[in-house]
């Protein structure tokens, strides 16, 4: 492709994704396909010859478009928002663009140097603890996602925990005990798994039956009792913001137990943390100063397209001692002098991209005002989401709403709250997650999308109204 | 950004592109600048009030461009390649833009369904087994990094080795070990750390030293060995196509010693696998069929923007035991049948984007036959390399060419071949990274760059030859 080929098939390119936005609001916005509809539009092998770039295009309108559920679609209140943005979809183009890999300082200084800035402006933002920034012995980095963040925390607690020792000799030999509530993100067990310690290791915590926050006397005593049997505590996880219902552990309260037991103290604010921009959504990370660590997701409800996992530690030498490996090749007179972070010491991957581009321009384009005022439509939609459910008696809250999501259901049961988000799902309307509170069967309705309106939210609840009638 | 807002900035950040590429051969290949020089540009916080998307792009000139080391210039010969493409960087875009996520073949099926089906044709392209393909027991998938590949296939073969155990209990209790060469890559021995392992669990072969390829014999004496005192061998790993030299092990025969000793094979041929496009290039891959995983990265050599790294499991359910989590609210009648794949079980991540489009779009735009010119260009040029040495006494080359990569060094010493190196990249005429073979010091240039020219290799090597008269 030549440079000018390279402009024209660029605009091209561009001008589609804005058509396409343009054409969301009459997608469906669950995909209508069935297993293998996609893959059988599809030739069984590669081209031998070159194909033109408006031939890909053309198959993203023919093939992929209708397989697709469109998380961008305003009708979009599924699982969390993983919203996307003019402004970090052109922020992560110029990292693609510039191509650089930013494994060390030395293969490309920007690339570490930004990142750096661009989490200490974020950590401040979101008013953070100072023992985050970069300026002292804490830091932050991107993470692609709050999975490897909670892993990556996990692999830094012990190796503070075994003096060293787990990077050498293993896991094996000490009865490692870990901590979440049972609404903490199944990455949890997911970490204690890939870390070696086996889903057995993590002790789920009880929920206080209305808040579903952490009981954290229940977390004491389990400490207490697995100190006692010669476990050893190795790290406790606190949600704020938890996946099924946004339920926020009290972190402040965890930090004091999990002080007591020597355990590091991870934070996982993956959705919910995002919200800290506004000052009125600070009281749900009260204690995190206590925290060892603590993780973020701009790309779910902050308007930076994937992957843009915003992750903290108060101390990196457990962190890249955790991870560190120097071969050869690598070596250079800028990580010998000291005055570098190399980020490759700071995850599970070698390789890194530019990714602090994208908050980059999103915390610049929209302002710390702008992303504010995006936060707090969020919120203002999703109160008027609990107001409709409080106004219509064949439907009921389950849990307060949290920030912007809204969990109810229909009171007729859960066959027929089921059948009711099917119904919409189904119809291309809207979509809709479900969830388990308490043992009852629950909507979620999340609200993330910048392109969001209060005309989307009521025409879903219109939908949601017919259904129940229905199935209700 | 309204939509025409968007269409006006992406056109400009498409241009933006083109402009930097076109500059790129007058800019100095490596960053010129020292350690907090990026970061004192930049304001100490976030902008309270929005900025224009301009003021991003002329930061880009202003702060970022002198901070990079330009891994797309023409001369960048340093490490292994991570060349981007116009059809990737635009894949990736178009990826960004539909911001669709593929945890699940439900979450939106396309994403899973395109990329299984080029994964299925990449595999094809590359000659590699029918067991790797998506219909039978194995399959595909696009991971981060080669770095992740290997400890997902670590993690299957403790899976696999451990009756499902290591998932439920940990790998403690049992003394696992992994095998390598000395030249295996260094995630070999993070992947051991970060599963619990241990670095001590990692058992490094020696190589032949004339071919730098793992002793084979060696390789089994170390197992059985292992195996008399009570250890039990879990993974091998070949590298074809290793980091330091480009060597490349025995497959075939690593494959027979790993079947011997219960062990999963792993192949690593992240930087040399993709040459396997080119039907004279794959002699270092044979044996592969009896591969229990296979890992070579698109986003290195073949054009594919970071991060697209292409590994092939021939049993997917090890891979799935090791790492499936069925949380309620992802709980859907799809995953049910069994008639799909969801992706979230084949990677430490939850959350993925739609990387298979850039892929995609590097296997249409440029064809299977566009993509062995690239390949040939490569080879061709580093061997043109080769004859440079051949002809300067001052030079000498320390291992065989391997593919695109040459490695060679100052007949003076050691001192005097990497202040040689030094003394190119700090010219910014070219840039050239370093190893050692056999405890000797010698420079690595590994083509890559669709823009490398032969004038641009002429032009570096004359500026080796100038530094060699100067520290020869």
């Amino acid at each position: 492709m030549s440079p000018e080929e390279f402009r024209r098939q660029g605009h091209a390119a561009i001008d589609w994704i804005a058509d396409y936005w343009a054409s969301l609001d009459e997608l469906p916005v669950r995909a209508q396909v069935a297993p293998g509809d996609v893959r059988r539009l599809l030739p069984a092998s590669a081209p031998e010859d070159a194909e033109p770039f408006d031939a890909v295009l053309a198959d993203l309108d023919r093939v992929v478009v209708p397989g697709l559920t469109h998380w961008q679609h305003p009708r979009f209140f599924a699982y969390f928002p993983a919203n996307s943005s003019p402004a970090a979809i052109l922020g992560d183009l110029l990292s693609s663009g510039i191509g650089a890999q930013g494994m060390i300082w030395a293969t490309s200084p920007a690339v570490t140097e930004v990142e750096q800035v661009v989490l200490d402006w974020f950590a401040e933002a979101l008013g953070l603890p100072a023992a985050f920034r970069s300026d002292g012995p804490g830091g932050g980095v991107i993470q692609d996602t709050a999975s490897t963040a909670t892993f990556t925390a996990l692999l830094s607690a012990l190796h503070r925990a075994s003096g060293g020792e787990a990077r050498v000799s293993g896991v094996g030999g000490t009865q490692w005990r870990v901590y979440g509530s049972t609404q903490a993100h199944s990455s949890l067990v997911k970490a204690a798994m890939m870390a070696g310690l086996g889903e057995d290791a993590v002790r789920t915590i009880a929920v206080d039956p209305v808040t579903q926050a952490m009981d954290v006397d229940s977390l004491r005593d389990a400490m207490v009792e697995d100190v006692g049997a010669g476990l050893r505590p190795v790290m406790v996880q606190a949600a704020c913001g938890s996946t099924s219902t946004g339920a926020m552990d009290d972190v402040a309260a965890i930090a004091e137990v999990a002080r007591e037991g020597g355990a590091w103290l991870h934070v996982d604010a993956a959705w919910a943390g995002v919200a800290a921009v506004c000052p009125e959504h600070r009281d749900h990370l009260a204690g995190v100063e206590a925290a060892d660590s603590f993780v973020t997701n701009p790309h779910k409800w902050l308007l930076t397209t994937f992957d843009c996992s915003t992750f903290w530690v108060r101390d990196r030498a457990a962190l890249t001692g955790a991870l560190s490996i120097l071969p050869e090749y690598l070596r250079n007179a800028a990580t010998e002098s000291g005055e570098v972070v190399d980020y490759r010491d700071w995850h599970p991957q070698l390789g890194r991209r530019f990714r602090a581009i994208k908050l980059w321009a999103v915390l610049r384009t929209y302002g710390l005002s702008g992303l504010r005022e995006h936060i707090r439509q969020g919120v203002t939609l999703a109160e008027h989401v609990a107001g409709l459910v409080a106004s219509d008696d064949r439907f009921e809250m389950v849990t307060e709403p949290a920030l912007s999501l809204v969990v109810f259901r229909l009171r007729a049961g859960d066959e027929q709250t089921l059948a009711a988000m099917e119904a919409v799902n189904a119809s291309g309307e809207a979509y809709l997650s479900h969830t388990t509170v308490n043992g009852v069967a629950a909507i979620r309705l999340a609200v993330g999308s910048w392109r969001t309106t209060l005309a989307d939210v009521d025409r879903t609840w219109r939908a949601l109204q017919e259904a129940a009638a229905a199935h209700g």
